[in-house]
């Protein structure tokens, strides 16, 4: 089989013949407008728009030293064991990314592992002309290797370090868990857990603050609160060790999906059901939280948002405009299902059997 | 801020002095090898590798007439509603192709929502050399499309209908409702539904297949059988209807993770316990099937497979070689949890209470 890879369509020929001027002037009209006079330009752009004329896109970038095209690394293991966000934060970056003309171009570690070897692969081959980042850590050597070689570049979640001028969209995670709190109470419900990641590991830090500053701003305690790992089995035994305190939390606000589900086991061990005896609410919004039983409520990042956000800052850095702020915090929507739509069972009398 | 996108690294200049050869040496080592003495070769090539230099990506593009670039198109709805599976089929194409000198590339259906403007304008705009296809349906026009414009492209999933040269990679679903079957026998259950989509959807023909086949050929019956949607509601629906099926089954294969976690629900509205008093096996092996309680038993694609099998093709298509077989069938392995590791509950007396 041969293939054809070779142009599909008009060439800048047949439009500058239909239109009746030069190359050059064909070029001008898409790469440089303002040097055509208007009525030049329009009666180009009509040739264009009729034809159905579109650059070659390499050739494009040569001449203009740009790609249209944004890196991002795929990491595996970044979204978390539930690890369902990734595509739809990929969808919503790549449809916001082609609505400004630019494409979506993946790349993974590589076989070395090296941090930064595949960011400078794409920079040598002038293959992109800029890079999203997600799971920015905070010894990462990529935002201040991307800033020495001047390559513009936007972060997912706020960096551990940030300088006036980095790029950065996030969710505010805390104002999540507060809603979480602010629904649970309106239920009815007065001791709230909460469980997350040991100790500052930076990610559950929000999570946590907007649960206690809720709690506080209704007048009720935060002892109710454990750490473990997002395991299966570590957040299960995390959820028990909540659940075994006094007095018993009626609800829990979880700092992810992944911890909820522990506390669905937890529950199940303890002869509780989450949704009548517990309330359960989750972090991150999993596709599979309407489909499991009892469905989860769980506070659910604005995706679409979020994508628009990043490159529309990113596309703002690459044109050399300011953008209006640097950093963008983007609120969740609470997802009230079944898990969290009761207040606290009645316990007067005896109580459930533990 | 002013952005430098320009050429980082040695240039080809600097390969061509240090290796004592033209420029033109240098670029026949990279692009025309057998042009060259293997000694000739041999020397610049060590050059190249030894000052790292990496040609333009585009401009090399220009020359050789291809964009070591494969286009993706990311469908929201595709990979239904655990819509998971996405994410680990993405990391697999992404490494795959990476280890080939190739970059994915996503794109969306745009805003006109034209099934075939987007990889139109991919191809004019000489962005890519092929595509990744999956979600193929019965009637879609992308394949003949592709092929009178000879842009090679591998579908996942085998396309309803193929011609000899199309080049496709799917999941081999029949082999893996028949293991889940298999496994579920040894453990002692004799009565095991099937539930799966409605009609001859395609998608679950495999699936039912593959039950059908093995039930019969450990000599059990196949009347344990409902359709429904894989919605939270119509599955659970589906599955009471199946489990109020006189004899009821002891286990049930899912065509998907949605229909077990209906399974899951059903289960529970009729008080009984999922891994003690029904056993369930899905399709997917969604992320979260290790943490909900109990952890669900599932078939797992192969996704890294998948993901080489596929780039293996395409690949071989771009450079005009013919692969062994156009069309490659994996096996799924099915991922043992506790919804299915007991065997059938004792029914002798009277039987759980209905």
């Amino acid at each position: 089989m041969t293939t054809h890879r070779g142009r599909h369509g008009p060439t800048i020929i047949d439009v500058a013949q239909a239109a009746g001027v030069s190359r050059q002037t064909v070029s001008n009209a898409l790469n440089a407008p303002r040097r055509l006079h208007p009525d030049t330009l329009a009666r180009v752009l009509a040739v264009v728009e009729r034809l159905g004329y579109v650059p070659n896109r390499m050739a494009r970038s040569l001449r203009t030293q740009d790609t249209r095209q944004i890196g991002y690394r795929l990491d595996p293991e970044e979204f978390g064991p539930v690890g369902v966000s990734q595509d739809r934060f990929l969808y919503s970056l790549t449809s916001a990314a082609e609505a400004e003309g630019y494409l979506l171009l993946l790349f993974c570690r590589g076989r070395t592992g090296d941090e930064l070897a595949r960011y400078a692969d794409m920079l040598r081959t002038g293959t992109v002309d800029g890079f999203v980042l997600s799971g920015v850590g905070p010894d990462d050597p990529r935002p201040p290797w991307l800033k020495r070689r001047q390559t513009p570049f936007v972060c997912y979640g706020r960096p551990p370090t940030t300088g006036p001028d980095d790029l950065w969209v996030a969710v505010d995670a805390a104002a999540g868990t507060a809603a979480a709190v602010d629904h649970l109470v309106a239920a009815g419900h007065r001791t709230i857990g909460f469980i997350g990641w040991p100790g500052t590991s930076g990610q559950d830090e929000p999570r946590l603050t907007g649960w206690r500053r809720a709690m506080r701003g209704h007048g009720l305690g935060t002892d109710a609160c454990d750490h473990a790992l997002d395991t299966p089995w570590e957040s299960t035994r995390g959820a028990l060790r909540l659940l075994s305190r006094t007095p018993v939390p009626t609800a829990v606000v979880a700092a992810s999906d992944a911890f909820a589900l522990g506390c669905y086991a937890a529950a199940r061990h303890l002869g509780l059901e989450v949704g009548r005896d517990l309330a359960v609410v989750g972090f991150g919004d999993c596709p599979t939280a309407s489909l499991i039983t009892p469905a989860l409520t769980s506070v659910g990042p604005p995706f679409q948002d979020i994508g628009r956000a990043m490159i529309r800052l990113l596309v703002a850095r690459l044109r050399e405009q300011v953008p209006e702020e640097p950093g963008v915090l983007l609120a969740p929507s609470l997802v009230v299902r079944d898990s969290a739509r009761a207040g606290p069972p009645d316990r007067s009398g005896t109580g459930p059997e533990r």
